[in-house]
């Protein structure tokens, strides 16, 4: 498993600093965020240091699924929200401030404020046919 | 494969209501979201369906996470945009219009707008103490 002796968020998934643990198992570790956006807010985190998504390793990924499908239920009853997003930044410019992944699990109220900036544009065809097809040139 | 014969989603999926696909597997489909929040804005739906993450099966959970580690990097390419957002919204307080599963995949720009809204509060440790015994008691 890669670490990294000088991130954050290694250190909390190796208990070097303390949190507010909901959750872990041999790949994953799950904490209350201390700066939530709603109550219940957590972090989901894989063991193995990764700065992007991408560069996860898929055994690390899978878990970290499996753990919000276990963790977000609990959220579910426990916060009496029935709704919630599952948000993952890849990058500053998406808003990444820890250079290890997380997945943000935030639970949703009536009339919070929060989501997603959603000024949907309009793909025209022609170039869905460009986008589409340079894309999977490159998988 | 549960599949809903109702289901705009399930419908794509299975080619019946065309697409801009861009990758396809056992589980997975992909496709250009016709209504972008950015240009490359791709979503990554299971092929069995599942209203919410958490009622989706590990298999297809774990194919829908590799094939976000697969586009993802192609995506980058194309549009030249390095950061990227991973959103996927469960239960319309959440944001979710079509109720089947979907991960949006949202390349990022410098000064594009966008992003998760993001008014963070403090918890407290007391309440941090109690939210996290709640939490555990219900994994």
């Amino acid at each position: 498993m890669s670490t990294d002796p000088d991130c954050i968020f290694c250190k909390i998934a190796a208990g070097r600093i303390p949190s507010h643990k909901v959750y872990e198992d041999d790949h994953v570790f799950a904490f209350l965020d201390i700066n939530p956006l709603s109550e219940g807010h957590t972090l989901i985190i894989p063991k193995t240091h990764a700065v992007t998504l991408d560069q996860l390793p898929a055994d690390s990924l899978a878990a970290c699924g499996l753990a919000v499908k276990k963790i977000a239920p609990a959220l579910v009853k426990v916060t009496q929200c029935p709704d919630w997003n599952l948000l993952q930044n890849n990058g500053k410019l998406a808003g990444q401030v820890v250079m290890h992944v997380h997945f943000h699990l935030i639970p949703r109220r009536e009339g919070d404020g929060l989501g997603f900036r959603w000024p949907a544009g309009k793909l025209s065809a022609d170039r869905a046919t460009e986008l589409k097809t340079a894309i999977i040139e490159k998988i």
